[in-house]
């Protein structure tokens, strides 16, 4: 996790702002707050890659046509404990927020479902939808592919997207414990942030335009698998399984045959799938003894020896540790994303938040 | 993959073979039928690390009292989709096929179904059982917890297992796909492979008893999850996750209080659990559309372009590649595990199997 200075707000206001802005740029209600709550949530957890400063991104995408403004979203289902959604082309949010609520509602009797979605597009951080679903006493797994990005073991051209896979789980008496990670060792921003700073890659996590390893950021084109040149092979393992679910399971193609996410094509839909696996505890085990044995893992966990200065922690617990200061101090916003966000603004007609603590110029 | 030449033996042998071992050592024929389908399945595959290599530590187990020889095994369905099996300490084999069966018993009616496996074992290669699932027509994702050897992100002491991650799915006209992977970068065994060899380990994949990254294997006691130094926090956070899947839900305690894998004490029950979730594609998706995804995306993916001397594989395809060869020449063994079971079969008067091609001596 890497956090930073910036402008502040408060959440609420950013919540109105973003979602305002989407209803200005043409989008329904529904989507509206489904995209604003993801990347809200995402940002006061600390999980800024994923956060508002997407929000420019989707904006563009609603703006030219790639995301279906007022989407008839469908479910359907299948069998007792599996269903589908059609999300219509529209955003992945509402769609992954709607997959989670049937999902309960059908895991709730079933004890553990599945929801599919398809027709869909980028949902933001699988975070979101996991976290919520155990914010509501529910375990899940959840899972999206995406464009071609990250390159094979062995292979010298992007063939899966980062492909994340996210756990969620509740643990009593704290936030729920969140694992929330792409499948290449660094996202793509990595290296457009590392161009910036002028500072160089770590080795094994990126390629040149030949497939070659390269710690210049300048030089690097695509990501490789989490693992690195000699265990790579798990890595890309993994992100195909996430392929597979989100493709022969949701009905879309793979994501190597999906428009790419940084465009320039901004007019063609997605057509993404994401997956989505719920399951109820209390079904499975006693609540008490379920909790006990959650708390007891965590507390072993956190209270293991560890390195100078380092502390052994749960997936999650950095985010989790910022999240504090983030409701007093309000959410951070990098200039880059706010200036984008005024632009936005301006052209939708929509009044800029203020900042906590003060005027914004 | 690693492969070897070796004594090689017809499969069928070798299964008579080690099934009589189990029960001439006290074994019910169930459990025997278990561990000897599993382990040659391990080595048809050129799973090396879980084949037959590990029958003499099954054997110890067996004669000492950490199995039960005779497990009362039980199936409770807790609700439609899901339910749980009590292995009664017996040998994980059985239960985890066990679950398998029962899984898709439930999921041929829900789509999906859960199956969390309480008081078992060890149970070999965890893709013995997905890749069984897949034969069958289902997907499976499958994983185990185990004792600990893998030291957690940012710690200096094992806490984790190596706990594995299993996914198959059915591949029309050809064996399904199979993806098994610890979410360290090796398995400990490596480690005193390399002690034999006396060839150093590969850097970031193993610490000495204090906790520091070593390549010495002499020093090296314990693992490094997969992404290393910089990025094993996703390895550690994949275990992590399956820690929890594979106790809380389970009725379990999580594997840093389970008693060692290699002993020495091998009278205590492990008291491990296993999670299994499997699939019914059909339901998803049209049968036919959902093998044409999966051929597609196969298809695409084996003919990405690749470095020199190279090519492009799906999780599983290295030992797919293997697998004429051992049905046509017979299971390798290699000679350390070959000694152990001829001193078994001495000891438990079971006769020898015959070599391809000739005498042993």
């Amino acid at each position: 996790m890497e956090t930073f200075e910036g402008i502040r707000f408060r959440r609420g206001d950013l919540s109105i702002f973003i979602e305002s802005l989407f209803e200005q740029a043409g989008a329904d209600r529904d989507s509206a707050a489904a995209v604003a709550r993801a990347v809200v949530d995402a940002s006061a957890r600390a999980f800024d890659t994923h956060g508002v400063r997407l929000v420019p991104h989707y904006l563009e995408t609603l703006e030219q046509g790639r995301i279906n403004r007022r989407p008839q979203m469908t479910f359907t289902r299948a069998a007792p404990a599996i269903g589908h959604v059609d999300a219509d082309d529209g955003f992945g949010h509402p769609a992954s927020y709607r997959a989670i609520d049937e999902g309960i509602a059908m895991a709730s009797k079933t004890g553990i479902a599945a929801v599919a979605v398809g027709r869909s597009s980028h949902h933001g951080a699988t975070g979101c939808y996991t976290i919520e679903a155990a914010r509501r006493g529910f375990a899940a797994i959840g899972m999206t592919h995406a464009d071609a990005i990250l390159v094979p073991h062995d292979g010298i051209k992007a063939f899966y997207g980062t492909n994340p896979l996210s756990f969620s789980v509740p643990v009593e008496g704290e936030d729920p414990l969140l694992l929330d990670m792409a499948t290449s060792s660094i996202p793509l921003n990595r290296i457009f942030l590392r161009r910036a700073t002028g500072t160089l890659l770590p080795p094994e996590v990126a390629v040149d335009e030949n497939g070659v390893m390269t710690t210049d950021p300048n030089h690097a084109t695509a990501v490789l698998p989490l693992g690195g040149l000699t265990y790579g092979y798990k890595g890309a393992g993994l992100a195909c399984m996430i392929d597979l679910l989100c493709s022969a399971f949701t009905g879309m193609a793979h994501g190597y045959l999906a428009p790419l996410f940084a465009g320039p094509n901004f007019t063609t839909p997605t057509r993404l799938g994401h997956f989505f696996i719920l399951l109820k505890p209390d079904l499975f085990q006693p609540l008490d003894a379920f909790n006990e044995r959650v708390t007891s893992m965590l507390g072993d966990l956190r209270s293991q020896p560890a390195h100078p200065g380092h502390r052994v922690m749960a997936p999650g617990d950095p985010e989790k540790a910022e999240m504090p200061n983030r409701e007093a101090r309000g959410i951070p916003m990098d200039p880059v994303t706010w200036q984008a966000l005024r632009e936005a603004a301006a052209r939708h007609n929509v009044q800029e938040p203020k900042p906590v603590g003060g005027a914004t110029d």
